[in-house]
């Protein structure tokens, strides 16, 4: 449960909601029940009443966070990147440990999945949500707030919340370590392809690479920044554009392993040799990065550990139990394969 | 609910299951409320009884194959293979649109593990499962069948059961078109690394593997069959073993795209190229066969859609419905990249 939100209280009725929001009863039971024939504004204005108030929701067919459930919800972006499939590893591991099981979504980045998410746990009861999501536009948000469960984050959404738990990894740090390497090896035009500039996660690696370029005295050129999509499409597009030009980089640091290996699509297809002609640097070192030829230099983030970190809070938050600190922060690592060596000209 | 099993019948009593199994009643009590202290042999022969008897396990809290629980078990071997994400995203997106849920549970063939699985299904209500194991030895199963929910299995497992409803690919054929696709290439030592040699899914592939070079006149060699294990290790170990004789194998059909993996490491170690010096062809076309370098040749199984298939077969049961058919395979297809060509002495 998120400590920003008022203290459930259980004095509150759905007629004090109702009167607070400003809509009828049945209004009020509609948004509780998860029916979609209420209007966005009033389901939105009904669930602040309901945020606001310590409404704690209950119907005879569910009891949210009711230790009964041995369930817990884990939401991802998607089911196709190894991302994913780590962290649900690290979960699933950790939760069969303390006898919970894992309910596994994919939301895709649409709303309507996300709302019918919110809704299925309305219909059946769960312990808590883990959510690892790639947009911090989610309106579902309050909506999952009502259920009153505990809820913690899993980057590379960032901290949405300051109040909320969250898990995350040493970005900015990570990305510093990457740029820092190739600039040791010479390299001057080094890109950096990002997913969305919204992402926390995603301008924390911006930053960490603004940074190592910085403190090493070479200038940040802003045509070399470009936004992906942390996936292999994103890569393989900003790849192709960036490497047009005859100024073209000498390095890429791709954001994310996915990127990288879209990278390395654009190159072979460019005819550009990795890492004779071009050096790249991913971020994560998911399974892809050591089979992939030549083998990918990568920040190793330790995906599944992340996941069993987020289970435990969860389960703490579950038992009543003080968290030590609401963002923990586990440690990249660089790791160095055959995907960088010195510059062409050096 | 498998038809093999006698019709559930309502009328028989927990006292009729102690009297059959020879046990008292509150041993049956424990065996069907997952409770670990009764021995496996007791276990055994009260979930016998429960089989034979047709009893249905009924306890206040929970109602195994409800419509209410809107959930479905998934149940992998582990975490880590792309194989095992493949077939989650096809079983979440089915499901999500039928308003179901999935949950994910890996037992890494660990009959603990196994066993705190169908435990937990006791203990909360959910309206079938999808197995996807690599273990025909799971003496879960008959546990599992007590529990009366439907189940649908998918391969690798193959068929455990002839009356149960099960997923597949044409794996003999896939396999067939492999290895026929490398002897018209003029390759004439071709190794085949398979699973274990239990695993039905191993068998058709090692039987289309054999059928192709018999029908084309190519002597099998016992020496150039080896057992891995579907993952990367089996691979790289069996790679290693089969490529160090002087009389080495100019192509290896790999068994899945994972051991393929590991036969392109041991090959790297080796400094054998690929194509060049040893040809290699998978199994499966997770994301890794395209992204690999060289991008590899496999037979491409559709596992997002076979998991999409399981799902529906899993609601048609729980629905009542007949299914056409209790056995689907659906067609492989040969993949050709660049990990293929002509032997180095052809």
């Amino acid at each position: 449960m998120s400590p920003k939100a008022p203290a459930p209280n259980p004095e509150t009725t759905m007629r004090d909601v109702a009167a607070a929001a400003g809509v009828s009863l049945p209004t009020v039971s509609k948004v509780v029940n998860g029916r979609s024939d209420v209007s966005k504004q009033t389901r939105a204005r009904v669930e602040r009443a309901i945020e606001e108030s310590g409404y704690v929701t209950r119907t005879p067919t569910r009891r949210p966070g009711a230790g009964g459930s041995r369930l817990v919800d884990l939401v991802v972006y998607d089911l196709e990147s190894a991302y994913s499939l780590e962290v649900i590893r690290g979960v699933e591991e950790e939760l069969e440990e303390a006898g919970l099981s894992v309910v596994v979504s994919a939301v895709h980045g649409e709303q309507q999945r996300a709302r019918k998410w919110v809704e299925s746990l309305r219909a059946r009861s769960t312990t808590g949500a883990i959510l690892v999501l790639w947009n911090t536009d989610l309106s579902e948000l309050a909506a999952l707030r009502t259920l009153r469960i505990p809820l913690v984050v899993l980057d590379p959404w960032g901290v949405p919340d300051p109040d909320m738990a969250s898990v995350g990894a040493t970005n900015f740090q990570g990305a510093y370590e990457a740029v820092e390497h190739l600039v040791a090896l010479g390299h001057r035009r080094v890109a950096f392809i990002g997913g969305s500039p919204t992402l926390p996660a995603s301008r924390a690696r911006q930053g960490g690479y603004r940074a190592a370029l910085e403190s090493r005295g070479v200038e940040v050129d802003p045509d070399l920044i470009a936004d992906g999509n942390f996936l292999i499409d994103g890569g393989y597009e900003q790849g192709l554009r960036l490497l047009a030009p005859a100024n073209r980089p000498t390095a890429i640091f791709a954001g994310t392993d996915m990127q990288a290996m879209g990278v390395y699509r654009a190159a072979r297809e460019l005819g550009l040799r990795i890492p004779e002609d071009l050096s790249v640097v991913g971020f994560d070192d998911v399974p892809i990065a050591d089979l992939a030829s030549p083998g990918l230099t990568t920040v190793r983030q330790p995906l599944a550990e992340m996941g069993a970190v987020a289970a435990r809070q969860l389960v703490q938050i579950k038992n009543g139990e003080q968290l030590k600190t609401l963002r923990v922060e586990l440690a990249t690592s660089l790791v160095v394969r055959e995907s960088t060596c010195a510059p062409p000209s050096a």
